[in-house]
């Protein structure tokens, strides 16, 4: 079951950047944030020890303790004593305000300029956006 | 001039969130670097000196000194002796490679899966990511 897990739930989808400005320890949580709210890791799945996986992705021990703390903290996760997580069912949070949303598209604007600013064309950041909406609402 | 600049061109959209996650270099680097794409901020015009901008945002000089060397790697600004800064005429760099596009679709899928476990609606982050994209098409 566990060696599963690594294999074929976490590795194809972690990538990590050594080159991003994003702390790796980040990248990991909202790379995992991401399987964690599309439904591909579910309440009751077992995740790596904290050792296995950080062998995997070829960084530090701490880096993917703190990705874990994170995701815990935000009640995705519950620790096992040995180092290793369980995802949990999660509350659904009450809806944010809405000073918190518009901070939100502050981020979303943001991180568009960033791609603009790195070459890519804005039509093609246009049309991936649009791609991003039609499958959240389908549900994908 | 200069304190028209810190006035009227940087306060109003630079914003600090103390409690986010990512550090607030970065969110100053972010936010300026959206005023440079959008061409709210144009070549020629002056930055606030480091300092200054520190004592109007409340943080430390050290922190905006960071994010404006960080802009200046970018070939956005152009450092001055005194910690001030001019906005220079940026290269446009050449089209990223794909694989460099990808990983940006991946950091736009973490953030809205970030959004989603805030508790904000699919629909409304799907219709604000169209909106972002019809302003993008437009020019806006």
């Amino acid at each position: 079951m566990y060696i599963d897990c690594i294999q074929y739930t976490m590795n194809p989808t972690i990538t990590i950047d050594p080159k991003s400005p994003v702390p790796v320890y980040r990248q990991i949580a909202d790379a995992m944030r991401h399987l964690l709210v599309s439904g591909r890791l579910q309440p009751g799945d077992a995740l790596p020890t904290v050792r296995d996986l950080a062998v995997d992705l070829g960084v530090n021990f701490n880096t993917v303790a703190q990705s874990y703390r994170i995701l815990a903290e935000e009640g995705w996760l519950e620790l096992k004593r040995r180092r290793g997580a369980v995802v949990v069912d999660r509350e659904q949070p009450s809806r944010p305000t809405r000073e918190r949303e518009q901070q939100s598209v502050q981020r979303l604007r943001e991180l568009i300029a960033q791609f603009q600013a790195e070459g890519i064309p804005v039509d093609r950041i246009a049309s991936q956006l649009r791609k991003l909406a039609d499958s959240l609402v389908k549900g994908g």
